[in-house]
Protein backbone atom coordinates (compact mmCIF):
# COMPACT_ATOMS: atom_id res chain seq x y z
CA UNK A 1 0.00 0.00 0.00
CA UNK A 2 1.47 3.43 -0.67
CA UNK A 3 0.54 5.95 1.99
CA UNK A 4 1.32 10.07 2.46
CA UNK A 5 3.02 11.38 5.31
CA UNK A 6 3.97 14.66 6.49
CA UNK A 7 6.58 15.18 9.26
CA UNK A 8 6.42 18.63 11.11
CA UNK A 9 9.76 19.54 12.38
CA UNK A 10 9.88 22.60 15.34
CA UNK A 11 12.28 23.90 17.01
CA UNK A 12 11.77 23.20 20.84
CA UNK A 13 10.15 25.84 22.87
CA UNK A 14 13.34 26.57 24.99
CA UNK A 15 15.50 26.77 21.82
CA UNK A 16 16.40 30.18 20.29
CA UNK A 17 14.94 30.50 16.87
CA UNK A 18 16.54 32.88 14.79
CA UNK A 19 14.91 32.52 11.55
CA UNK A 20 11.67 32.56 13.26
CA UNK A 21 12.90 36.27 14.83
CA UNK A 22 13.71 37.25 11.74
CA UNK A 23 10.47 36.30 9.67
CA UNK A 24 8.61 38.27 12.88
CA UNK A 25 10.85 40.89 12.21
CA UNK A 26 9.64 41.15 8.39
CA UNK A 27 6.41 41.31 9.60
CA UNK A 28 6.39 43.61 11.78
CA UNK A 29 8.31 46.28 9.33
CA UNK A 30 5.29 45.39 6.68
CA UNK A 31 2.85 46.26 9.22
CA UNK A 32 2.18 43.55 10.63
CA UNK A 33 2.47 44.38 14.28
CA UNK A 34 -0.17 42.19 15.75
CA UNK A 35 2.73 39.12 15.03
CA UNK A 36 4.03 38.17 18.83
CA UNK A 37 6.33 35.62 17.75
CA UNK A 38 6.69 33.32 14.20
CA UNK A 39 8.84 29.81 14.73
CA UNK A 40 10.28 28.36 11.76
CA UNK A 41 10.07 24.42 11.23
CA UNK A 42 10.57 22.31 8.61
CA UNK A 43 7.49 20.26 6.26
CA UNK A 44 8.81 16.82 4.81
CA UNK A 45 6.23 15.13 2.79
CA UNK A 46 7.34 11.71 2.50
CA UNK A 47 5.07 9.36 -0.51
CA UNK A 48 6.17 5.77 0.53
CA UNK A 49 4.81 1.95 0.80
CA UNK A 50 4.40 -0.16 3.69
CA UNK A 51 2.06 -3.01 4.83
CA UNK A 52 0.00 -0.89 7.16
CA UNK A 53 -0.63 2.10 9.08
CA UNK A 54 1.14 0.74 12.23
CA UNK A 55 4.25 -0.86 10.34
CA UNK A 56 5.03 2.86 8.39
CA UNK A 57 4.43 4.75 11.17
CA UNK A 58 7.41 2.59 13.40
CA UNK A 59 9.64 3.24 10.16
CA UNK A 60 8.81 6.85 10.05
CA UNK A 61 9.38 7.56 13.47
CA UNK A 62 12.30 5.74 13.22
CA UNK A 63 13.51 8.33 10.36
CA UNK A 64 12.75 11.42 12.29
CA UNK A 65 14.48 9.90 15.08
CA UNK A 66 17.94 8.84 12.63
CA UNK A 67 17.78 11.73 10.22
CA UNK A 68 15.03 14.12 10.08
CA UNK A 69 14.78 15.55 13.19
CA UNK A 70 17.81 16.41 15.35
CA UNK A 71 16.32 15.81 19.30
CA UNK A 72 18.83 18.18 20.77
CA UNK A 73 16.87 21.59 19.41
CA UNK A 74 14.07 20.15 17.55
CA UNK A 75 10.52 18.44 17.62
CA UNK A 76 8.92 16.03 15.74
CA UNK A 77 5.10 14.84 14.87
CA UNK A 78 3.65 13.60 11.54
CA UNK A 79 0.75 12.21 10.34
CA UNK A 80 0.23 9.26 7.81
CA UNK A 81 -2.98 9.19 4.66
CA UNK A 82 -3.30 6.51 2.23
CA UNK A 83 -2.14 7.34 -0.55
CA UNK A 84 -5.11 8.36 -3.65
CA UNK A 85 -2.82 6.28 -6.08
CA UNK B 1 -8.12 37.47 20.96
CA UNK B 2 -5.29 35.29 20.74
CA UNK B 3 -4.73 32.91 17.61
CA UNK B 4 -2.23 30.07 16.96
CA UNK B 5 -1.63 29.97 12.90
CA UNK B 6 0.30 27.16 11.29
CA UNK B 7 1.41 27.89 7.88
CA UNK B 8 2.52 24.84 5.69
CA UNK B 9 4.56 26.36 2.27
CA UNK B 10 5.93 23.78 -0.33
CA UNK B 11 7.42 23.59 -3.59
CA UNK B 12 4.77 23.32 -6.45
CA UNK B 13 4.40 20.12 -7.84
CA UNK B 14 5.90 20.92 -10.62
CA UNK B 15 9.37 22.41 -9.56
CA UNK B 16 12.31 20.73 -8.88
CA UNK B 17 13.18 19.77 -5.17
CA UNK B 18 16.71 19.32 -4.78
CA UNK B 19 16.53 19.45 -1.07
CA UNK B 20 13.83 17.11 -0.61
CA UNK B 21 15.91 14.67 -3.29
CA UNK B 22 18.96 14.90 -0.45
CA UNK B 23 16.60 13.35 1.78
CA UNK B 24 15.14 11.13 -0.55
CA UNK B 25 18.54 10.02 -1.14
CA UNK B 26 20.07 9.76 2.99
CA UNK B 27 16.81 7.57 3.34
CA UNK B 28 17.81 5.42 1.05
CA UNK B 29 21.29 4.66 2.47
CA UNK B 30 19.90 4.36 5.81
CA UNK B 31 18.16 1.59 3.97
CA UNK B 32 14.43 3.14 3.99
CA UNK B 33 14.44 1.85 0.24
CA UNK B 34 10.32 2.33 0.40
CA UNK B 35 10.52 6.05 0.27
CA UNK B 36 9.25 7.09 -3.55
CA UNK B 37 9.64 10.57 -2.67
CA UNK B 38 10.56 13.36 -0.11
CA UNK B 39 9.86 16.73 -0.85
CA UNK B 40 10.80 19.87 2.00
CA UNK B 41 8.79 22.49 2.59
CA UNK B 42 8.54 25.30 5.42
CA UNK B 43 6.25 25.62 8.51
CA UNK B 44 6.03 29.09 9.88
CA UNK B 45 3.80 28.83 13.43
CA UNK B 46 2.70 32.67 13.98
CA UNK B 47 1.18 33.56 17.48
CA UNK B 48 -0.93 36.48 17.12
CA UNK B 49 -3.65 38.50 18.26
CA UNK B 50 -6.99 39.44 15.66
CA UNK B 51 -10.45 40.51 16.03
CA UNK B 52 -11.48 37.03 14.88
CA UNK B 53 -10.67 34.20 12.74
CA UNK B 54 -12.06 35.72 9.76
CA UNK B 55 -10.20 39.16 9.86
CA UNK B 56 -7.43 36.75 11.23
CA UNK B 57 -7.41 34.41 7.82
CA UNK B 58 -7.11 37.70 5.48
CA UNK B 59 -4.11 39.22 7.29
CA UNK B 60 -2.55 35.77 7.00
CA UNK B 61 -2.91 35.16 3.25
CA UNK B 62 -1.56 38.85 2.82
CA UNK B 63 1.35 38.03 4.39
CA UNK B 64 1.71 34.48 2.53
CA UNK B 65 1.00 36.48 -0.35
CA UNK B 66 3.44 39.35 0.72
CA UNK B 67 6.18 37.35 2.40
CA UNK B 68 6.01 33.97 3.86
CA UNK B 69 5.42 31.89 0.34
CA UNK B 70 7.14 32.88 -3.70
CA UNK B 71 4.38 32.22 -4.55
CA UNK B 72 6.09 31.35 -8.33
CA UNK B 73 7.66 28.51 -6.64
CA UNK B 74 5.25 27.58 -3.76
CA UNK B 75 2.22 26.64 -2.82
CA UNK B 76 0.91 27.85 0.61
CA UNK B 77 -1.92 27.01 3.37
CA UNK B 78 -2.54 27.42 6.54
CA UNK B 79 -4.63 26.51 9.95
CA UNK B 80 -5.92 28.85 12.17
CA UNK B 81 -6.60 27.88 16.26
CA UNK B 82 -7.81 30.02 19.37
CA UNK B 83 -4.52 30.30 21.70
CA UNK B 84 -4.99 28.90 25.05
CA UNK B 85 -3.56 31.88 26.21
Amino acid sequence: MNFQVRVFVTPKPSILDPQGKAVANSLHSLGYDEVVEARLGKLIELRLGGADREAVSARVDEMCRRLLANQIIEDYRFEIEEARS
